[in-house]
């Protein structure tokens, strides 16, 4: 790709901060949105400090040559000094075009990710035999699924719903008695028209967000940030409650046919979290046909079950049996009916991943993913509506220590192998529906950072590509949800519809203002589709809070607002300290700005560096200063480096060669003053890479003291250290067992 | 005192590392010993490395001059700089002798503790409220008691022992029936003449060890250290099962009056130990009278009991009552005997207590404390005589609910106030016994830590005087073993005696080899009466390890020589690091030494510096080195500072005068080469009065960078870490806010 981001063949897929092809927002996911990208006015800025710098600065010549070590490691003994660890590249972005960068830099290699020292090794060690070998970043792309596999691996979410939903519905039914429960059929049939049309109307968004949306992105796109960041607040509630109630839900499978663990439901579902996180941090990658068997292992048992309930209602001349008797509690009146239809309405939950994931679809992705969608609402509203029928003609009963899925597989496969079977597939789909948010939440999480509303933490990809901060994220609330509701699928299910009918409605209502703006061929009938969504889905959301409010709905409706106020807030910091960081031309800026004064040199620096060029045993020390991005947190380094009087080296790890090149154009926008190393680290580790660069400049030249010259961004405010990435530490506590490596750490600090 | 250690009218009390007046060895408890002092030979090293720097260094008048700023703070702004909390004062020490030192120097206020962030402010506001305004070193001097006074303070520990010496010694007589209990007079007299042969064998340490000794010194000074190091072993699983006990005493004593509160006999007595910590954080000086007043009335209330208790056995003509019958569990045999004997014995702890605090009686004190401890050995006779004598006749039973002790003073003064005053006073002294605990652990590791085998930490003094670590990691262990044993004393009895009595053993043979060596006038009997107290009390420790081996006394066994390994690791890292860390002249060492080689020194500095000295303005960063100690890790920062050309300026933190004219004369002998200043901190707090003194030299010129160069020694194994005191990262913590002062670490990494 050349810098005007028109593909170039044979070229690396697009990089984050790259505009997506054909315009729109970004739906994918690249390390290199861990580093902020400079903008042109940044640049113009960069340029301005470095010219001020130009006027004392020895010549970029000198000062290279005045380094006593090897910094390419390209003579460095591979072995003694540990420059083993990395390879030299010719890197494949610079091929593009950039003439003026020769595209020579060092690449880590997996070992360069292993901690020095004795517990660094068995750390490494130990990562590498539970989660597996580090994954290079280029194993991103190799993620596309075909329908078949893709139907499997991400409609469980949906189809699994169909679990417990009925059962929620028929739960609030049978409060005003047994006979009312007959109601559920009226019910069930306006829940399938709500799915029907919340479906299409996604299948709409399939074809306005090509490159794969969600509730987050479309609201923001269409409707503006603040509905945008209102959807995210609903889907992450959602996530984290569809975990807890998958869980819940897969163990009283469990328990249903064996009672006798049902005292142990909580450590069982914790023990199935803890191995969802497990299977997770391993990266999901390997694990596309297990995900997928369950689902279509499911539909089978329920077509089985449904079709057997069927055929014996239909041998009973279609009459139901009466349910077992149940003591009315409270009256049947409008607002139980409501009640009823929104505990029902969680059968729909997942039915958006599709529209989120398109650009795991094989070429060409959108009519693949809209195939998808329908074939997935089709057998949605059929498992939901079959189990409903024969729950109606079995006289199912939603009370007791049973299962209505478990009750009316009884009735119709009897209690041996083909029972069995039903409650296995059911459990292990509800544990992959579980595992589908550990899926979701932390792409949705990564979109929320990119856009600089949650911590930056967020983006981060681990040695195996997974969101490590957001999978722990997810877990440890849901597993303490599930442990405060004893494991117990009913009382979580009050909570569960506002979110995600939230982000229904606000993606629906998205959609009617995409059309309405763009009016492509054909607006008319996909406008409709879309307001008839988001009128039923508000609706849905409406009857939840209200009529559900007092039974645990305020937990959401108080939580959602505060993490959009959360969001904010965030944002607010990282809007400030970029103004803060941004290098930026003179009079541009709003406020009037730290200058980083050029370095103080003392006289007769250039004649020493000079010098030491032809005498390098003269040098006795030399800086070196690690920079993640060209801000001015990193010129003050640079110039406190500098200021010293001694060779100076800047270090850069990069996620990617992307990254690599974006980083080298900052520093030739700035003047090139100092010699620079790129290290692309293609497993995304920061610091041990870093850690063992260092060491073995180090080790050419034990006898030098080698000053690590650390740029640290230091808040105002405790709550903001989690905002941003401090290195620092991390540096000191992995470079202090070499003697003569002393650490310098210059703070920059942040208003409030 | 001037340096001969010839006491001068007026001076202060003697600091450590000074020689006892009369030879011997010291007692004394000073903030000194914190900071080790240099040899002869490591001053001569120093003089030896700092010949190699004069060679190169500019003139030290040049350093002091280019200074960009007032580090006296003679004219710095009090309150905009943050001087206000430091004065200038003129040194009492250096008034003895030392002509060549001026004896100005800084002295840190009450303030300059202070953290100069809001949660600093508040953490200080509270601990102030918590535990009361922070004491000077010189407020230690003050602790002087007279006779009456010291007989209250030092012997609750042995006095409270007589609640439970003689019901232990029941416990085991009754095994063998109740019938066998009148086997406890026989016994009890023995254990009487063992008190009186141990208490005058403690009266012969006083003569002998007039400055204070204990059984660690003693043992120390007259076997050699293994030996001390063997009763400081002992000594330290005493303290901590006195804790134990004595609170699981006390609480008997109260749940015997109030049954109903028995069921939290655990969360009762660890309030109880959180209550004497909080007690002891806040130092022990103030309560002497309070902690006085329960002894006197413990000493009462057996009076009245035992008087009582006779008249009423006189008026039945000495029949004794025979005791609540008992079935025989064990039969009668001179091990059961023994084990009796044993058990009663652990009513002598605590006797060694005044032999340990000579110094703390008003001079002249070796009279006075022989004195009280001929009164107090009378009166532990007499009352655990009387105790067992009344228990005898009263037909007392150990079984049951209540103590032997409730038991015979229900039957002595009836059930009322008379009553609830015997259990209270009770109650009262076993906590007081339980807190001399606490005053003698600290000390106890503060001498073991000053020879090097505890690590350093020990012999810091808080802010009140109290040595706050040794009151942690006593109540630590003592709280874990008293909740583990269910807040029982029997289970904890059996584990009790041994360490005591290896104590009572090893320090009475060292008197034996002391009067063998020294053969003052009279020491025919006092070597005989010392070899009466070793033979008897080596019995005793024979008799407990053998006979209660399997009922615990195996962990005090095992614990014991464990603890010793662990002294002797420590010492050898501490030996090894000093080997490592202190300059010596060329050739004196053992082995080849690592050099500080002069610092590099770019040309032209002199010249540079002369001027900055004209224009200030120039001059636009400068180092500071804060140096505890001028060891070989802090000539290696100066040297590192000194080579980035710029001023240089060494800071000290004294917690006394003496020892900031001790660190004088070490600056002195290296050749004064650089700016010092001297920060007397008598509150002796390090890190927040360092923070706040280069906060208050950054504010006078927040325009220039100032680079705090912080020598850190590094340990080769994690262990090791908790020997050192690590302050670089609490100082980053506290200067991290300061935009403008960067932070340097320079690593010393020490041997294996």
């Amino acid at each position: 790709m050349n810098r005007d981001g028109v593909p170039v063949p044979g070229s690396p897929p697009p990089a984050a901060g790259a505009p997506a092809p054909e315009g729109g927002p970004d739906a994918t996911v690249t390390p290199n949105a861990q580093l902020p990208e400079l903008d042109q006015a940044a640049l113009r800025g960069l340029a301005e400090v470095g010219r001020g710098w130009s006027r004392s600065m020895p010549a970029r010549e000198l000062w290279e040559r005045a380094l006593p070590v090897d910094y390419s490691l390209k003579f460095a003994s591979p072995r003694r000094s540990g420059a083993g660890r990395f390879v030299r590249i010719h890197s494949g972005a610079a091929r593009g075009g950039d003439g003026d960068y020769d595209g020579d830099e060092l690449e880590a290699t997996a070992r360069a990710g292993e901690g020095d020292s004795r517990s660094g090794r068995v750390t490494y060690a130990l990562r590498r035999v539970l989660i597996g070998p580090a994954l290079r970043s280029t194993a991103i792309a190799e993620e596309r699924l075909g329908r078949l596999m893709a139907l499997g691996v991400l409609s469980p979410d949906a189809l699994s719903s169909v679990a417990y939903g009925p059962q929620a519905m028929m739960a609030i039914l049978v409060l005003a008695g047994a006979g009312e429960l007959k109601l559920s059929l009226p019910i069930g049939a306006a829940l399938a028209v709500l799915m029907l049309s919340v479906g299409l109307g996604y299948r709409q968004v399939i074809r306005a967000y090509p490159h794969g949306g969600g509730s987050y992105i479309v609201a923001s796109d269409s409707l503006g940030r603040l509905w945008g960041l209102l959807a995210g607040a609903g889907l992450i509630t959602d996530y984290i409650l569809t975990v807890a109630i998958s869980v819940a839900s897969g163990v009283a499978a469990i328990t249903s046919a064996i009672p006798s663990v049902s005292s142990a439901t909580v450590p069982i579902g914790l023990v199935v979290i803890v191995l969802l996180v497990a299977g997770n941090l391993r990266g999901a990658r390997e694990a596309g046909a297990a995900f997928a068997a369950p689902t279509y292992l499911f539909v089978i048992a329920i077509a089985v079950i449904v079709i057997a309930g069927l055929i014996k209602a239909a041998s009973h001349g279609f009459h139901s049996v009466p349910p077992a008797p149940h003591r009315a509690t409270e009256s049947l009146g409008v607002l139980l009916v409501l009640r009823a239809f929104a505990s029902g309405a969680t059968a729909m939950t997942g039915i958006e991943v599709i529209s989120n994931a398109v650009p795991v679809f094989q070429p060409p992705e959108e009519p693949h993913a809209r195939q998808t969608l329908g074939v997935m609402i089709g057998l949605l509203i059929a498992m939901f509506v079959g189990v409903v029928l024969v729950a109606h003609f079995d006289g199912a009963s939603p009370v007791g220590n049973q299962t209505v899925l478990s009750e009316i597989a009884h009735r119709s496969v009897g209690g041996g192998v083909a029972y069995g079977f039903v409650q296995l597939t059911t459990t292990l789909v509800l544990l992959v529906a579980a595992n589908s948010a550990f899926n979701g939440f932390p792409r949705l999480l990564y979109f929320i950072a990119r856009d600089g509303f949650a911590p930056r933490v967020f983006l981060r990809m681990g040695d195996r590509l997974a969101f490590t901060t957001g999978i722990l994220v997810l877990a440890v609330p849901a597993a303490v949800i599930y442990a405060a509701f004893g494991g117990q699928t009913s009382p979580l299910i009050p909570l569960f519809a506002i979110g995600v009918f939230l982000a229904f409605t606000l993606a629906q209502s998205a959609m009617v203002a995409y059309w309405w703006r763009h009016r492509e061929r054909g607006w008319r009938p996909a406008l409709a589709t879309n307001l008839v969504g988001a009128g039923l889905s508000g609706l849905v959301v409406v009857i939840a809070a209200v009529t559900k409010f007092t039974q645990g709905a305020w937990i959401v409706v108080l939580l959602v607002p505060l993490l959009v106020l959360g969001f904010r807030r965030v944002h607010a910091h990282y809007e400030r300290a970029r103004e803060a960081l941004t290098p930026r031309p003179d009079g541009s800026g709003p406020t009037p700005r730290v200058r980083i004064a050029p370095p103080q040199l003392a006289p007769g620096v250039s004649q020493r560096l000079a010098e030491a060029q032809d005498e390098p045993n003269q040098v006795h020390s030399f800086a070196v200063v690690p920079v993640a991005v060209l801000d001015l947190a990193a010129l003050h380094a640079l110039a406190y480096a500098v200021s010293l009087g001694q060779p100076v080296l800047a270090v850069h790890i990069s996620p990617t060669d992307e990254e690599a090149k974006r980083f080298r154009q900052a520093w030739t926008a700035w003047g090139d003053h100092l010699p620079l190393e790129l290290v692309v680290s293609p497993y995304r580790a920061t610091v041990a890479p870093l850690a063992n660069y260092i060491a073995a400049l180090h080790n050419q030249r034990p006898d030098v003291t080698l000053t690590l010259v650390v740029p640290e961004i230091v808040v105002a405010r405790g709550w903001q250290r989690i905002l941003h990435n401090r290195i620092s530490m991390r540096l000191r506590a992995a470079l202090i067992a070499y003697d003569g490596i002393v650490i310098t750490i210059v703070p920059f600090h942040l208003p409030t």
